[in-house]
């Protein structure tokens, strides 16, 4: 379990916990929500040179790393939003994920006493170790100790 | 079929589609992706009174309504990212979404003359017309006429 406490600035977690990218999900994900050729269509002219996951699906296997291993059930409260998504390198069906989170900030909130604001720098990096997606998240989490002075 | 000349700084583009909130299915996408207690958790004491949505959930059913009705199929070279993704209303099942569209910027790529670059302020409302969800996106889209004079 962590707690706002356990995320200080400039520390780097890195997880060797993957995902792996199943065609067919891919190909469902983008029919349900992002059905562009290239994302569905198999014999589609892609300028990808093949079909690709949905930058969608991909940010959507990046929460489930973060999820699973960077955030804990107990301490999180939701998300404000995420910065400066950007998409570097085409995900294909087969590739393994696996997540890099560096904490660039960390703050308790001036307003509400029991909790935190922690920025963090995120990549998703593949089995070639090139990184495919960055973004910046933010997130709230719960002190464990309030009472701390800040 | 839209093209890079048909998308002009300042043009609001709001569509009356929409997509309403499945609770079976946004239990099952965060399931899949998102397994935080208050996405997934009907009796989970959830600091948002009840079952939200995933924030990504929710940012994959405005790309629904993005690709289905202000991208086309043959102009859309996909996306190179987005930018400032914020969460402003919790969206919960039975919402009904849709999308405003703001052209930002369109330039042309100094690199690649077949294609522009388009900046779109992106709004997702729901039926109180309430907004949920706001990003920037950039996308590259081909030109109708390439030969036309920057």
């Amino acid at each position: 379990m962590r707690y706002f406490e356990d995320y200080r600035p400039g520390d780097v977690h890195e997880f060797t916990n993957t995902i792996t990218v199943d065609e067919q999900r891919m190909i469902e994900f983008a029919t349900e929500f992002d059905p562009q050729p290239f994302h569905v269509d198999k014999d589609a002219d892609s300028p990808f040179g093949g079909l690709i996951a949905s930058g969608w699906h991909t940010a959507a296997m990046m929460m489930r790393l973060f999820a699973d291993h960077y955030l804990s059930d107990v301490a999180s409260l939701a998300s404000p939003g995420v910065d400066q998504v950007r998409w570097l390198v085409p995900v294909r069906a087969g590739d393994t994920l696996r997540l890099r989170a560096t904490v660039l900030d960390a703050r308790r909130s001036a307003s509400k006493p029991d909790r935190g604001i922690v920025r963090t720098g995120v990549e998703l990096l593949n089995q070639r170790d090139e990184v495919v997606m960055t973004l910046d998240a933010t997130n709230f989490l719960l002190l464990r100790d309030p009472d701390q002075r800040p």
